[in-house]
This record gives C-alpha cells, sequence and structure tokens, in this order.
C-alpha cells in the first residue's frame, strides 16, 4: 500500500468496530442512512444528471485493460428505451488470468488494510448513490425510491455487515502462539502460526432486480477473505454494480493494488458466459443469485464453495388477527411493492374456509376476508400515491407468465390498468389474485414471480400451516408471514415453520413489511431450504471461503 | 431434565469456559492428561480386568432396544484371535425412526443443559480410559501407550474442543433483540429471535484405525449443534466407541433424554450399511474417516453436509538442516510409529542429489542422507526399548500392499525381521525404505498405507517443492514437514505449500512429531486439498451443522 499519514484502516477503524459490533448484537444499525433527506440538497439533480452523462455512450470508468469487445443491452422498462451503454467485455481465459494476476497484490495487504479499503470504497459509492438509483431505476424497473435504498444505502449496509464479520472471522486467532507442553522435567517448545488461506478467485454472477444488493454481500465477503472476484452482471442490469466496482478499481489503483482484484465481466444475452466461467477450475468460490435451475447446477459443481439465493414460495399463513383490515392493507404492500419482483415477497396466503376471528371477538368469513385483500391490492393500485410503489416489470417475460398463472384457478382481482403517473410507456402491471382450493396444489406449488398472488382455501389453519411446511420444505421458502392471537399457536406454527428453515413473521402491520430485510439483523435466506444454500451473513457465509492453517516451527 | 441440587451445566460450567477460552487462544490446553500417571495408581490393572470381562461376550451395556440380530467380528492384532464380543444390530429403518424420536427430546435440552451433559460423559469416559486404552489395542493394534493417549485423553481433548467451540457458536447471536427503527417521529418496533436449528440427523462413520479419537469430534460437534447421532464404527474397530456410547446413553437416560439420542450402529464386513445410512434422505450431516474412494461418494451425496478425512500423500521435504542425524532420528520415529498407519504420518522423502547442507557448513551428500535415515529406522525397529512404538499391522492388507510398494523402486531397506517382545502372534512389521528418482511419479504419487517410505532423489530443493505441492495438490496431504536452516527460503516453501493448503512443520527434531495434532491448538486437517473437506476444529467444522433462523414478531 502507499503511504499515507493516515491509514484507510486508521481512517475507519471506528466504523468498522461498531459494525463488528452490530453484526453479534443485531440492533437496529444502518451506517447508511436510508433517507434520501439524510444526503447534500442538490443530490437527486446532481444523480439524474451524472446518470444522463452515461447514456448513449461506452462506459469508460473500469481500469481492465484490452477487453476483446463492447457489449451492452441494458434498457429502461420505464421508457422501454436502451441505455446504448457499452462495457468492455473480456475471454473468461484473459478474466481468469488477471484475477490469478492480481490474487498475487491482494494477498500482500493485511487483513486492516484490507477492512480499511473496502469501508473506503463504500464511503465514494456513498457519493453515488443518488446516481446508482437512476442508474438502478431504469434497468431493474424499481421505483425510484426503492432504487435509491436497495442499492445505496441498504446495498452498502450488507456490505459493510461483510466486511465487518469477515474482519471479526479473519482476526478470531492469534497470528502467533508460543506453544509450550509441560513433559515432566522439560518441556516441548513449537511456535504456530495461524493464517487465513483465500480459496481461490470468486465468481459472482449477479440478477436483474438487485443488481448491487443481491451481489454485493458475496462480493465484499470474498474480498475481505482474500480472493479477487469477477463480478459478471446480469446483461440487463450492469451499470449500477458497474459504478460501485469502477470505484472500487480506482481507489485499489490509488493504493498501489492491482484494480483487477475486482472485474466485471459483462456477457450478452445472446453470449452468455455464466457457465463457462463457473466450470472454470480456477475458480473456487461461486455466489449466485437467481434461477432454481441455474442454482441447482452451481450448487452439483464439484470442488467450488456455492453460495446461492434461488426462486421459493413465501406463504401467508392467516389464523386470526387483531384487526384483518390492517393484516390486509399490510399485505397488499408487500405483495405490491416491485410487482412481486422481490425474493421476499408474499405469494401465497392460506385462508381457512372457517373464516378469520378477530380480537374483537368476531369473525370474518373466508369470502369477507378474500374481498379485504382484494379491495386493498386494487386500491393501492389505483391510488396515485401509493401506485409508484409498483415500479414496473423487468422482464416482459414476468408479463407473460403473470397472463398464464391466471388459468390456474379463479380470477378474484384481474390486474387493474393502470398507467405510470410520470413515464407514459412505463411497463407497468398491477397485481391480480387467483383463488383456489388447498388441492389444487399445481396453482401454488411453483414461483410466480411477478404482481400475483394466490388465495389458497383451506379446511383450518392446520392445513394451512401443513401446507406451507411442504411447500418451504420442498420448494423453499425466503419468509413466511403468520397471523394470529393466540400465542401457544403462534409459537406452535412458528417451530411447525422453522423445522423447515422458514424463518417467521408474526403480526406485522403498518410499516413493518415481511419483505425487509435489514442487515445487521435479520439474516437473509437461512440457507437451510430449497430457497438457497447461503444466507446474508451469517459466519458460515464469511468462513468458507477460507481455509484454516496453522504452521509450526521448532 | 431430571432436577438435581446443581445440574450438570453448573458443575463443569468453569471447565467449559476455560475450554472455549483455549479454543480461541491456541496455547497448550489439554483438560483429559496423557499421562498414565495422573491417574489412580491400580488403574492398568483395573482396566485390563474390565477389557477381559468383555471378551467372548454380548455387548449389553447398550441402551437400544430391539436389535434384529448380534453382529461382531473383532480380532486382536496382537494375538490374532477374535475378541468374541457381539454388539445389537439394527436395521437402518429402525436406527433413522429412533434418531427421528430422539430429536425431539434432545431439541427440549438447552444448549446450557446439553455442554454439560456432554462434558459430563467425557468425565465418565475418564473413569474408563485405562478399559478403552485395551480395547483399542486389541481392535486397531496400537501400542499401548499410543492407544491409550490417542483413544483416552486425546479424543476427549477434541470431544471438549467441538463441545466448547460449539456452545460459543450457539450462544453467539442474541436469543431475543427488541429491534427499533427510527421513521423520523415515529419508530418501527420489532420483537426479533434467533435461533440455531439442527439440521437434522447425523451419520459419523468411523475408521479402523482411530475408532474414538477420529470420530469423537463429529459426534459431539452434531450432538452439541442439536443432531442426534448414528455412528457406524468400522466392523473390526468397535468396542472403543461402544463404551463411550454407553456411558452416554446411561447418562442420558439418567437425565430423563431419549438414550438414542446418540445410537451404535455396527455392521458386518458381509453386510456394510454406511451406504443405506448415508444415502437415506433423513441423514442430514455425515462425518466420515476412511479411503478417499468412499469419501468421495459422501461429498457427492446430494443436499448433505459431510465432513471427510480422506487418503493424503505427506511429503518431507529435506533442504538443509541443524544437524541431518537429528532430523533423520526424528522421522525414523514419525514413519514407525503405529507402523506408518496414521493419517498425518510422513510418506515422501524429498531429498536432492546435491546433498544436505548443515549448520556448521558441512555438506552431507545425498547417499549418507539415505544411509542415516535407513540406519535410524533399522535401529528404531531393532531396538527392543523403540520397537513398541510400532505397534502392530491392523489390517493384514496392509502388508501384502507394503510388499507390493517394493517393486516400485530400489529397495534401501528391507523390513528388518522383528518379533514382539510380549505377544509371540503379533502381526508386526518393521518398515521398509524405497528409493526412486523424481521421474518415478507412480511410485509415490499415492497414498502407501502403512510401514513404508518412499526417498526422491530430486535436482533440488527447488524440484523438491514442485513435486510435494502438486501432490498436495492433487492428492491430498495433512501434513508436510520441512528441513531448512534458510530463514527466508523456509518461509517462501512454507507460502507455496500453503498455497494448496498443506501445513508445514519446520525443523522438528527432538520430541516434536508431526505426526502429532493437539487439540486446541493444532487445526486436524485443513480442509483445503483432497485429504479432506473438514477440519479438527475450525469454526465451519460447528457451524455447518446447524442453521441461524431470526423469527419476528410486531
Amino acid at each position: 500500500m502507499s503511504d499515507t499519514s493516515k491509514s484507510l484502516f486508521q481512517t475507519h477503524r471506528e466504523k468498522l468496530e461498531q459494525a463488528v459490533k452490530a453484526t453479534h448484537q443485531r440492533h437496529f444499525y444502518a451506517p447508511y442512512p436510508e433517507h434520501p433527506k439524510a444526503y447534500p440538497p442538490d443530490s437527486t439533480k446532481d444523480g439524474k444528471a451524472a446518470f444522463d452523462k452515461h447514456l448513449q455512450k461506452p462506459f469508460a470508468e473500469l481500469l481492465q485493460q484490452d477487453p476483446s469487445a463492447l457489449t451492452g443491452e441494458e434498457e429502461s422498462p420505464f421508457t422501454q428505451e436502451e441505455l446504448g451503454i457499452k462495457y468492455p467485455r473480456f475471454e473468461v481465459e484473459q478474466l481468469i488470468n488477471k484475477a490469478r494476476q492480481a490474487a498475487k497484490s491482494w494477498s500482500k495487504v493485511s487483513t486492516e488494510d484490507k477492512a480499511g479499503l473496502l469501508i473506503e470504497s463504500l464511503e465514494r459509492m456513498k457519493k453515488r448513490f443518488f446516481e446508482i438509483a437512476y442508474a438502478t431505476q431504469h434497468t431493474t424497473g424499481q421505483s425510484w425510491i426503492m432504487s435509491f435504498q436497495a442499492s445505496g444505502p441498504h446495498a452498502a449496509d450488507r456490505a459493510m455487515e461483510a466486511i465487518a464479520l469477515g474482519y471479526h472471522e479473519l482476526k478470531r486467532f492469534p497470528d502467533l502462539v508460543d506453544w509450550a507442553k509441560p513433559m515432566g522435567r522439560t518441556e516441548i517448545n513449537i511456535q504456530k502460526t495461524y493464517k487465513a488461506i483465500p480459496k481461490g478467485i470468486a465468481l459472482c454472477i449477479g440478477c436483474s432486480t438487485f443488481p448491487t444488493w443481491n451481489s454485493m454481500p458475496g462480493m465484499y465477503a470474498s474480498l475481505i477473505t482474500g480472493n479477487p472476484v469477477i463480478l459478471k452482471p446480469h446483461p440487463r442490469a450492469i451499470l449500477p454494480i458497474a459504478i460501485v466496482i469502477a470505484e472500487l478499481q480506482k481507489l485499489l489503483k490509488e493504493q498501489g493494488i492491482d484494480p483487477n482484484t475486482i472485474q466485471l465481466a459483462p456477457d450478452s444475452s445472446a453470449k452468455l458466459i455464466a457457465v463457462e466461467l463457473a466450470e472454470h477450475p480456477d475458480i473456487k468460490i461461486i455466489d449466485y443469485t437467481g434461477g432454481s435451475s441455474f442454482g441447482e447446477f452451481i450448487e452439483s459443481l464439484n470442488g467450488k464453495t456455492a453460495f446461492t439465493e434461488k426462486a421459493g414460495v413465501n406463504s401467508v399463513i392467516i389464523d386470526s388477527a387483531a384487526d384483518l383490515r390492517l393484516v390486509m392493507r399490510n399485505q397488499a404492500f408487500c405483495a405490491s411493492l416491485y410487482s412481486g419482483q422481490m425474493c421476499t415477497a408474499p405469494q401465497n396466503y392460506f385462508i381457512p374456509e372457517t373464516g378469520i376471528k378477530q380480537a374483537d371477538g368476531s369473525l370474518v368469513s373466508y369470502a369477507d376476508a378474500v374481498a379485504l385483500l382484494k379491495n386493498e391490492m386494487a386500491s393501492l393500485a389505483l391510488n396515485p400515491k401509493m401506485a409508484g410503489a409498483l415500479g414496473t416489470i423487468q422482464n416482459p417475460l414476468t408479463q407473460h407468465r403473470v397472463e398464464q398463472a391466471k388459468a390456474l384457478g379463479t380470477v378474484v382481482l384481474d390486474a387493474p390498468k393502470i398507467k405510470h403517473a410520470q413515464f407514459e410507456h412505463a411497463r407497468v402491471q398491477a397485481p391480480s389474485i387467483i383463488e383456489v382450493d388447498a388441492d389444487q396444489a399445481d396453482a401454488y406449488s411453483q414461483e410466480l414471480f411477478g404482481p400475483v398472488v394466490v388465495i389458497i382455501k383451506t379446511k383450518n389453519t392446520e392445513e394451512s400451516v401443513q401446507l406451507a411446511r411442504k411447500l418451504a420444505q420442498e420448494k423453499g421458502a425466503i419468509t413466511c408471514s403468520l397471523y394470529c392471537i393466540d400465542a401457544k399457536l403462534a409459537r406452535q406454527i412458528t417451530d411447525e415453520m422453522n423445522k423447515v428453515f422458514a424463518p417467521v413473521s408474526l403480526n406485522f402491520t403498518g410499516f413493518a413489511f415481511v419483505n425487509q430485510h435489514a442487515a445487521f439483523s435479520d439474516f437473509h435466506v437461512t440457507g437451510g431450504n430449497p430457497a438457497g444454500n447461503a444466507s446474508f451473513t451469517n459466519p458460515e457465509y464469511i468462513q468458507k471461503r477460507f481455509v484454516w492453517l496453522g504452521n509450526r516451527s521448532a
């Protein structure tokens, strides 16, 4: 590292130590504020201008030399126009060679300096949160505010969490121990050193809906533990993570470290490189977010350490409620947010035919419960102040699949026609609701990605739980909402769902949303069911990226 | 748990806390003394009598009901006579059902009480260390003193290490947090609970040479993290672990817990059950010690968390030495101990044709270096005071393989004929040395299990390192001895070997032996090369046995 009067580690030491503490205390902790107003006054305007400057140009900020071509096919779901940004494309062997080279440079940096540098990269990213927000909006189709929060502060928080837990794990054992074993009148003396050896080159495969949030935890976890990273973004959502990587590369160079320690490896839909990269023998670690079948391929690869987040089917079990209207209002928002394109979004609503008991002793019939959800979802979509939360549909195929899903049951709510308030060509679609009986398992046993939810009429809560449990076990689940005002029963149901490694959110109403997993507090995905084999950020997420090794010297 | 005036957790709390500290400090720490003299005066005599009582009888101490048959084929490598002990045999489905049942009982025990109980089980095992020593001697063929140390105190130390690190990891996050997120003038309040959910039923597959030492870490790691365990011992080495399991079952029953939380599942050579057990969908965790091909099968199973220790090829790189005679004396002991049947034993000696420089400036020629090793190994085998360390050959096939190995190169030392001082029918065999050129890779690229080592004549140290590194990477290595008095070069070679995840023991002479991995200080196997994918006991060894899960309640 170059000499500076104060090292980046010293600069960020307090922040790092706070973050380490926070990963263990799990109280609210958010080093990067999620409110746009916490940032300088002109941030929005400047961010928009910076975003606009990228359009219809090659992205020239990366420090990666000798591309074999340019590639880029991003398109805004808000304007349905191409962004026209071209990124340097590289051959797989080229990427691997550069990563191999960079590994040497990165291995010379101490854990302290790695942590300091990686935190500094988040500070620099912070200056571009608003630009990243526009980049996210016009690639993922999220609303602007969600783009800002998810791709900016929330992603940076998650990266900070990975750095902090990584630092903690790497410093867990002493560097050097004088080991003395008593042997009667004498003793054996051995000097022992402990090292965390990085596993090798890490591949991080991004998704089209959360290009920074879903990629940065694995990327930073691999980097802090010493592994160079090749990040292959989704061809339709490159810019947000390209900005993050460009900042990191510039910082690495400033510090005299090989900028190829992190490489962006964009590909095109016509020639995807994920398989070739993943199968390369030098790739030892793979982080993946995306569909289940490719995820299972990644998990099946021999000799790789894989961290996956795949599809799941999230259940809402409604047994009883303090006030069912508030439940349905909350759920309408959860299901509508980003048009159901969040991995944490609810999909299946299990409602017993016997109705829902409320705290005041009244009973809401099954039909009335269905009507409540329908009305709340319809009015949200039609309310100009709320409809923005829907954002747009990232991929036209999603709309197609939602249309097909309507054939699976009785259509209770058929996507009300809506228009985006600001973008007339926006690919918007209000949510639909279909209704099926419990025995129509085919209708609700797959992830229906996008704006459609299923109401499943069950005999009773017992059946609801049994079905939700089976689905989580066989198809995976990232979240499970439970509404139950009988504390003992709620505990029992929670235990049942926990047995299949689905976490339960109980009686969420108001501003508590099941979709939201907070860094430093909520583990995102448990890793225990088919929705994914990894978790942001539990200790295993860090430790599997390196090998503990002890050398001894007599 | 039954009420007692003082819980087992309270009784053992201080010991537990000390052990947790020790797993992190990595100084010398051995809660169970390795010297027989540290135990009551009549221990040896009583242990022998207790062992003799088992012979030619059914083993009746287990609390497992309704066996389908009896099985047992142990034979003493010292007497070459059958022990005649018969163990209850169970069908796979029966074992699984009982484990499933026991899981409920074990899940009701708090982490504290689990730790207290498991430590108490080691205290009870301690009372039977001498009996276990005889049981180990007459199944594995180890010398009595090695049997005592490896199967008694060293195994208990390793189990304690697993309990301690397990306890630490399980208590790592708070049980309950009141999470409050500020939202302008209001805040969101969510109660969060964190739980470590055990993965399921654990299978532990033992080996014939270290029936307690290699099995107890995985067994105790699974138990402390809440998983019931089915232990399938090697059919030729059951008694040592049967005694440990019997003590644990009795203790579980005393405490009102289902004794099937730990089950012994002996099988016979004629009808092995490891595959059927391993493939059973209810088995979620597998600990395995043994041959590479079965280990690779275990690692390849879908949906299982596997911890393996397989075969490896351990190298000794000799570049230079303070005094080569002391090096070769030390190495002769390392290679001879238990006749090379330790997974940590050296196999390949890389010696440069240019000779070995010594600290006084003198040069030992290649031929003289070879002669030194030969003489030290021959005189150890022929020295009545030392030869006992060889123990016996566990499996007659090992002798056969050693004979075949002699055809691989020039025989430098052909196993001197020896007789055991005490047991006239003992299956003893002194070590042999063969010598090959560096280009005869076939001769030294496989594990030659048993009393045979290979000297490889290399051009220079660079070639020695290159070959040792390649072998560790492709075939695996658990240890690597390096002799080098040039500190800078020693660091470079260490780094090279570390890159393939082989730990280096530098300049070990006297009583420091590369074979010995001490609990609480040395990681046993790194998990990074083909010798195994797991490590006693790093944090990963614990964490992969359970899933962190957070429930939320508004």
